[in-house]
Parts: C-alpha cells; sequence; structure tokens
C-alpha cells in the first residue's frame, strides 16, 4: 500500500468523491457556489450512519439523555445571550481603492516602503481633499506607481488634475495594512459577523432581523426548561441536537472541512454544581488519573463528568473506525480558553491537510443557562429536594463555606456580565441563598461534533491503495475504501457468478431479497466478479457474497451455501445462506 | 370515546404536543417566533421514524432509487430557472398611513362610504400636495372622522395646517383596498416573495445574494448529471432527498401545518418520454382502471408511472397509521395545473381545521431539467443505447410521427419558455433529431410529502380520549395516542410492579436492557402500575412489560414471563422473556 502525500491524497479524495458519488460541488452546474458541498448517494448513506449512530448512542442507549430537533431560525434574542451577535465575528477590511475585501488578519504581509499622502488638490479647480492616503512599494519600485495609485485614489473622490500633498516615506516590515494586489492602503480592520443574516415576515427592517443558527447548542438552552418539564429527567441529564448551521466563513477551505452550511451533533449535559454536589454527598470526587472514569456516581463533580464526556466520546470514535491511535487529545491552555470555559479539551485528528479539530468538548460553568435566565428574564434553575433536604442538614461552618463559594461563582459570572457591582452582589447573595431552598442553575459539559468533518476524517482515514500485478506483469493500483462495517454506505454486494445463467441470476435476487429488507445491500451482475469486487471495494463495501454453481449444488455438501469476500484482505469463506443474515448483521450492526 | 370539535381538538393537541414533548413553539422564553415549532425528545423521536420509514421505503428497500443531501442555500441562479425568483411571491400592500403590511388577497373586505381626496394645501404656508388618498368610512360614521385620518396623512407628509382638497364620496361593497384598522386607503398590491433571503460572503450585494431553498426538489435537478454518472442508474431511475426547507409565509397558521421553517421529504422519479417508450416497445401501455398498477413495465409511459406513484405514496400511509379511509386523492383540474404539469394528484387528509393537503404527486414533464439545461447551458439530456438501436429498427413512418410529436412537446415547451419563435423551432427540431442518435431529456413523477403536516396529521389521527369511572364512581378522561406501533416515539415501556422489591427491579432492568439495543425502551418504576400505563398511552407507547412476582417464580409454570399490555385496548398477555424481543420487533418493525 502506498502513502501518497498529503495535497496529492487531498486531490484524490476530492476526486474519488466526485466520480463515485460521496460528495460533489454544490450547485456545480451554475459553477458551484463556495463553502457548499452536497452529499450524494454514498455519502448520503455514508452520513446517515454516522449520525444515527451518534443518536443512538447518545440518547436511546442511554437513560439520562433526551433528544431535540429545533428550529434553524430563531428567535433572535437568543444570538444576543449567547454573545454571536455581539462577538461572532472575523476582522475585516477593505482596499481603499478597489474595495476588495480582506480579513484582516489573513492579508499577506508585505515589506517595503510606505508613501503617505496627506490629501490633493486640483490644479484646475484649485479644490483640496485632505484625506490621508497611502501606497506600499516593494523596495526597488519606482515612486512614480506610487504617485500614480495614489492619483487614482483622489481621482475617485471627484479631482480631476490631482497634486499630491504632504508626501512623505516610511520603512516597514510584514505589514498587513495594504493590498497585495496593488499596494494600496486598507481600511481599519472592522469586525465582520459570521452569521447569516435575513428577515422574517413581509417587512425586512431591524425589527425582523433573524439568523441562520451558527450552533445547535443555543436551542437546546432555550428549551432546557420545557425538556426538563416534559420528559421526567432530573439533573444531571443531557439534551442531545443534531442539525445544520451556517457561519458565513470569509475563506471556507479544505473541501468538505470548513464550509459554510454544515451539520453539528451536540450534547449538552447538565450537572449539579460542585457545591451542590458537595452539599448532598458530603464531598466532591476527584479524577485519580487518566482513561474512562467508570460509571457516573452522585458525587462526580465537572470534572470528573467532563473526563467522562472525553472519554465516552473517544470510545464513540473508536467504534466507527477512528482507533485512538489516530486521535489526540488536546487540553485548551488557560489563555485560550472562553472565559466562561472551566476546561475544553479539542479531540483531533489527522487529516491530510493536518491535524484538525474533529470534536470539542467543554466545561462551560452555568453561564449558558446564566446568560438566558439574565436575557429572558425566564428562571432557567431547577429545584431539587435532594438538595433542599441535604442543605438543612447540614452545619453551620458547612453552609457558610459551600455559601460562599456558589456566591464567588455567580457574582464573578454577575460582574463579568457587565452587571454593576452591587447589583451583581444582590443577585449573587440571593442565588446563594437559594441553595437552601434546593435552587440553583445546572452547569454544563458540551461535548460538539462536526459532522461533515467526522465524514472527511472517515473518508481519509478509509482511503487506500491497493496495487496488483497480472498475469502479463501489468500492474494496476485500485482504491479500497476500508470503512468501518458499521458507518459503510453499502453493508453486502450479492452476485450470480454469471449473468446469463437464469439459476444463479434467480437464485443471487433471492439472497438479495433477504438481506435487504436488514441491511443496505446492492445487487450486481455486470461485468467480471473481480470488477464487480474493486467497484464494491472502492464504495466500501465490507462484504461481498457471490452465487455460484456450488450453491446450486454443484457440489451436494456446498449446496445453499455462498463465498462471502472481505473487502481488506480479500479472504474468502463459504457460509451458509439460512445463517448469512444473522453473520451480517453480527458484522455490520 | 367521545369527539371533540374541531377547534377544542386542536387546542388539546397543541396543548398535549407542549405537556408531553412533542411540540414546543419555538424561542418560547423570548416569546416564540411566529412559525416556527421545535420537536422536544418525543416528537424528535416521532419526526426520526417517520423520516426513516420514508427514506428505507423510498430508497433502500428499491433498487431504482437512490438518495441525496443537497445544501439549503444553494447558487441563486437555481431559482431563477425554477421560476421561483420571478413568481414565487404573495401580493402584499402597505397601509398609506401606518405602514403595516397585509396580504392583499386576504384583507378582510369591508362596505361603506369612501372619501377621497385629491390633495392637500398648507393654510399658512399656502404649500400644496397633490398626492391622492382616501378613507372608507362606516355606513352612518361621520364624515369628520374621514377628515381626520386624511389629515394625518398629508401631515405625515409635511403639511402643518392642512386644508383638505377635492373631497368626494362613493359607496363601495367588499373592498379590500382599506386597512381594516383604520380606514386608510392601502397601496396597489406588490408580489412580495416568500424566499428567505441572505448574502453569502463578506460583501452584502445584489451579486452575492443567495436563498434558503424553498423546496428540496431543485437541488435534486441539478444533480441529476452528477447522480446518473456516478450511481450506475438508467431512467427510469428516482433521486430522493430529506430535508429542511423555508418559506416566508405571510400568515403561517394552524400550528405546524403552515410553518416558516418546515421539513419536506422528495422523490424524483426520472422516467423516459411516451415517444421513447413508444419507440422501444411498440406502444405506450394505457391506464385500465384505478387501483395499483403493479410492478413496473418497461411500456410504462408518464400515466402509468404517475399512478403508480400515487398508489405507492398512499400505501405508504397506509402503513404508518393512515388508513386509505382517511385520505382523499384529489386530481386537479385542468385550470388548475401549473403550466407545465401534465396532472398532479393531492393527497389530502383530515385535519381538525379542515381536509388539507399531505402530498403533492406531481407529472411535471421535462420541464426542470430543460429550465437548468437552458439557465446552466449543461446538457441535462441521457444516451439509451436501447433508443438508438430500437430506433434504427423502426420504419420511416413511425420515425416521422414519434419525431414530430417530440418536436411538438419540445417546441411548445420553448415557446412558453419566451424562446423567439425561429430559434425554438431549431432547438426543437435538434432536440427531436436526438432521438435517433438515443438522446432525450428525462421527464419526472414528483411525490412531494410534508414532513411537519404529516407528522400532524398522525398526531391528530392517534389523538383519542377514554373516560373511565374509578369505583368511588369519579369519571376521569385520559389521553390515549394510538400511533402505528411502526412510528410510536417508544416501542416499549418496562416496569417491575413494585419500585421497592429489589428482585422485581432488577429482572426488569434486565429485561429493558436487552430490548433497549434493538428498540426505543422506557424504564419506569414510580408511582402504580396504572399511573405508569396512563403515562405511556399518552406518549403513544403501543406495549408495556410489567415484570411481577410471578416473573420470579411465585407460580413455576410462569417463571421467567412478563405480562405484555396492549395500548388500544388494554389487553394483557403472558409472554416468556426469551421471546420478547422478537414478539416485540414482529410488531413494531
Amino acid at each position: 500500500m502506498s502513502e501518497p502525500k498529503a495535497n496529492e491524497l487531498m486531490e484524490k479524495i476530492v476526486s474519488l468523491c466526485k466520480r463515485r458519488g460521496f460528495v460533489y460541488p454544490s450547485s456545480e452546474i451554475y459553477g458551484g457556489i463556495q463553502g457548499f458541498w452536497d452529499y450524494g448517494p454514498l455519502g448520503a448513506e455514508l452520513k446517515r450512519n454516522v449520525k444515527e449512530l451518534w443518536w443512538t448512542t447518545m440518547t436511546r442507549m442511554r437513560d439520562d439523555v433526551v433528544g431535540l430537533e429545533a428550529t434553524i431560525i430563531m428567535h433572535p434574542q437568543i444570538w444576543k445571550a449567547s454573545g454571536h451577535v455581539d462577538t461572532f465575528s472575523d476582522p475585516m477590511c477593505d482596499c481603499l481603492l478597489t474595495k476588495k475585501r480582506f480579513r484582516a488578519d489573513q492579508v499577506e504581509a508585505q515589506s517595503g516602503v510606505v508613501y503617505h499622502y496627506s490629501g490633493a488638490k486640483d490644479t484646475a479647480s484649485g479644490k483640496q481633499l485632505l484625506d490621508p492616503f497611502a501606497v506600499l512599494l516593494g523596495v526597488g519600485k519606482p515612486p512614480e506607481s506610487a504617485r500614480k495609485t495614489a492619483a487614482q485614489f483622489y481621482q475617485q473622490r471627484g479631482l480631476q488634475n490631482v497634486e499630491l500633498l504632504g508626501e512623505r516615506t516610511e520603512k516597514v516590515e510584514n505589514s498587513q495594512r495594504f493590498n497585495p494586489d496593488n499596494g494600496a492602503q486598507l481600511t481599519e480592520p472592522r469586525p465582520f459577523n459570521l452569521m447569516f443574516k435575513t428577515y422574517v415576515g413581509p417587512v425586512a427592517d431591524e425589527e425582523n432581523v433573524a439568523y441562520l443558527r451558527p450552533e445547535t447548542a443555543q436551542a437546546i438552552f432555550a428549551q432546557f426548561k420545557n425538556v426538563l418539564e416534559t420528559s421526567r429527567q432530573k439533573v444531571p441529564f443531557g439534551i442531545a441536537q443534531v442539525g445544520k448551521a451556517f457561519r458565513n466563513e470569509v475563506t471556507p477551505r479544505n473541501f468538505t472541512f470548513r464550509s459554510r452550511e454544515f451539520e453539528q451533533m451536540e450534547l449538552e449535559f447538565f450537572i449539579k454544581p460542585d457545591e451542590v454536589v458537595e452539599a448532598i454527598t458530603g464531598g466532591v470526587a476527584k479524577p485519580s488519573g487518566p482513561g474512562h472514569p467508570g460509571e457516573p456516581q452522585a458525587n462526580w463533580g465537572w470534572q470528573l463528568w467532563h473526563q467522562y464526556w472525553v472519554e465516552e466520546r473517544i470510545k464513540f470514535y473508536e467504534g466507527i473506525g477512528l482507533p485512538r491511535t489516530t486521535l489526540e487529545e488536546y487540553w485548551q491552555k488557560p489563555e485560550e480558553l472562553a472565559h466562561y470555559a472551566r476546561a475544553t479539551v479539542d479531540i483531533l485528528v489527522k487529516f491530510p491537510f493536518g491535524t484538525q479539530e474533529l470534536e470539542g468538548i467543554a466545561a462551560r460553568s452555568d453561564f449558558d443557562l446564566s446568560q438566558h435566565e439574565r436575557c429572558s428574564g425566564k428562571s432557567m434553575g431547577v429545584f431539587d429536594e435532594e438538595l433542599r433536604t441535604a442543605w438543612s442538614k447540614l452545619d453551620d461552618a458547612k453552609k457558610a463555606e459551600l455559601s460562599k463559594r456558589y456566591y464567588e461563582a455567580r457574582f464573578q459570572y454577575l460582574a463579568k456580565s457587565a452587571v454593576p457591582a452591587e447589583k451583581a452582589e444582590k443577585e449573587a447573595k440571593e442565588d446563594a441563598e437559594g441553595l437552601a431552598k434546593g435552587q440553583y442553575i445546572p452547569h454544563v459539559i458540551e461535548p460538539s461534533a462536526g459532522v461533515d468533518r467526522l465524514i472527511l476524517a472517515l473518508i481519509a482515514n478509509a482511503y487506500s491503495e491497493v496495487t496488483s500485478t497480472d498475469e502479463k506483469g501489468k500492474a494496476e493500483t485500485r482504491v479500497v475504501m476500508r470503512f468501518h462495517p458499521r458507518i459503510s454506505p453499502v453493508k453486502v454486494g450479492v452476485f450470480p457468478l454469471l449473468k446469463n445463467k437464469p439459476e444463479l441470476v434467480a437464485k443471487a435476487k433471492e439472497v438479495f431479497s433477504a438481506l435487504r429488507s436488514q441491511m443496505v445491500a446492492f445487487y450486481d451482475e455486470t461485468g467480471a466478479i473481480g470488477r464487480r469486487y474493486a467497484r464494491q471495494d472502492e464504495a466500501g463495501t465490507p462484504f461481498c457474497v457471490t452465487i455460484d454453481f456450488e450453491t446450486l449444488g454443484e457440489k451436494p455438501e456446498l449446496l445453499n451455501t455462498v463465498t462471502v469476500r472481505h473487502r481488506d484482505d480479500g479472504r474468502q469463506e463459504r457460509i451458509a445462506i439460512a445463517e448469512l443474515p444473522d453473520w451480517l448483521l453480527a458484522r455490520v450492526g
């Protein structure tokens, strides 16, 4: 198996995806639309399998997580509360000459001589313009070229016969303040919000602005109380959601890795604050080392819950063909953390274009629910009978200690949210007093995964090339997609050995139809059997079943058995048709 | 079982949906956002089950349909080609006084006297305004009130001391040209496009306009060639897609029936034009009567394919709990059909607010692919070896006849698309000549279903109330959701008879955990067994399993058996634990 180089590999993957119907550029017949990708027949199945496994693992197989399916367009206040309206932006600047827009931190750095002008005069009319402008010239370029560019700038602003004023020069190194195409000065960076904006209702004004959600998580926070009240769950419990999200990325890149429309699988797992755990159980268990901490316990605080979810998520990836050796855990450094986050672990995986984030698991404190409580005026707190009972039995010193810690955390949150000190003190005090009544705002652990980048990781990880030499000595290289059988778009290929033998075809169709009701199966009778295997290898089908003359009883002891061929090593074995469904289900389920 | 009245029933359904976590108003903590609804834990499962069944029925269980998952935002040209940019609109008008916007055809009709004014004069400055304005007064109202309203109109336009000019009156009946709130004249109706608009990329200008798709279908047409080339399918075959779509409805209404964000399940099934079928098979089979026409045949034209899909879709609804008796087939009348449609059948179902469309099955000719071919400049035609071979064997008269028919259909399409006659003739001639080379543009049958209205129909259809009287003679009414087991959010409830008997609890958990790996199961040990049944009835769980002392061997012959209770009739039967998974799977799968 050869190991193609990164860029070459990426090209091969993109080409395979197109050729086999995993992924197409969106709107390709109209020249495409940057940052948008469609999933073809094989890709759609692959994606469905992955999403379905996530959903089953996260909700159906757990007692403590329920599902939600919220809308993409929500009330705009949600994005005010979450901070997205104010801070979810990239810095952008425009060329003062051509209006071309750049992401300020991605402008190619340049060195050279800057020609500054304080303004210009129209020598015919005498009119003066005192707008400053500057042009960067590469070392050794003639000043005339800077003057020509500057003259254009003032001409655009209404001067005809331009006389430049106040020319002075300055040497700069690695500056990102000039358009790399023409040297013209860029505007000051301004924040460009990455949310797609639209208007709901017949009037397109500020009152009716709405956004396409940039993440699925906020819907979970907004519906927290509804779900709590209708699902018979108690904290700790989680709400899971799979769905589309949108970000108007300035530079979408790396195929489906960073696109403008993508899908997320997010869990918000709500837990008791450590003070509450301590009040109820007498103490908060601390992590005893790396690895999975085992079944959840009542005395777990946020640290163990966080560790638990990191390990659960890694287990998930292992179960779909990304072994732990392919994954990296990256613990964000204190200075990288969002101000409300207590810890964030990124699960990274190697893509052909570098090692990148697949999922982030963040301990987000009670920030999100608190924000929505403040912005909506609706309580996001829960009532916990167990806490109330336990609290009444604590001694005064313990009560004071826990109250103080809870007070401080709440005060800190409020102060950081620009609540005036006096008001923050009062509210934090009320919050701390709530403990005695069994009231608190839950904290949250958030495992947040991107579906499309996961699909890309799975495709890249599955991609392999096999070179074989035929009897004439001719080498042929073909692609084998080594997907984990659980996620393979097609689970089994069914072939009659020969197309022109009705008994073989009839039997093959019978086997096919029995299998199809239980898993995605593909029937193929066209071409040599080797060709058919190769086609299924490229689609990532883990097993191929061939119906041959022995199936029909040519050797009586093999009557009603078939050849099952394994994708990854070409191994073949003989299985009775009666046992085939269970044999396959055990391997693909 | 009582039968609540329509509005009352609708209120009960909305309330149940909220209370049990089927459907919540989106963004409720911020006062909601009109026309957007979220699915809670039970609703999300219900919706998943329905979508999964559609997908399995339409793609996985068929040889001739493959899936696609395209983006919501696509190239804007797609909506130009589809006609949505130009014609997907409602007529809107604004109140000239308050700017309030109305859907022109939904303004409440009013009768009375209209006071017309030709303009007004400022008695202080002498300034004149000759903008006409009118006010409608109810019969018997004093003219002063009209003059006051008119004066406001001219004051808003800069006059201070208003003297009205040219007053004249007119009687009108049932006019929709005046604001029902204040009688002020409305603007002329203008088309209001129902597509949500946004901008892609950092610059919000006309070049970067994009739309949220108002239907999923167009992505299928745009990717038709990619799918054809990568899926080893040949016409006739279909492409299926499930996904969100958005329409900026002026008046969203009837709960989730007409919302602004919704989900569709659409199939585009591509077929040969009748001329091609006739060339290959010698004739086009005609429908022989109502009902399912059976397995597809090579000599089917669009009529039989259309009938086939109508019947297949009804079969689907029957399979999820909407029997044929609850459905109506409505054949659109010729004057109701879109100009390109040859026939459209709406499948209607009774909602509490009236009988409404659940799905439309349209025979759309080759309109969609032709539009994209014209607008993108990319061929949407297919090559069919069978046609080429068959054509060469036709006699000249037949060739001429089929060519003429194909020519005429193509010419008609082009002429209706405003292609100049001479050009249309030339192109239609080329298209007709393509038949001999095996080339044609496929026609399409489109079964298009709305997920959310289907969910609502299923909920409304499942809703029933059962009144029982306890030993004290007190009547209690409770809700039973009689979902088809296939779509029920939870398939089985598992209960230990008593919570405080560890042997019962342990056994119940063992049964629960075995079942859960195969279906959605719910464990409940809280409250009297009757309460637990009632809770599951409200969730629509078809079966409840109780582990009692007999399970543990109190009667040796019942060791390791459980009581299974049926939701719909309360019937109970005894099943061995070992047989339970298969027994249940046979009923819920």
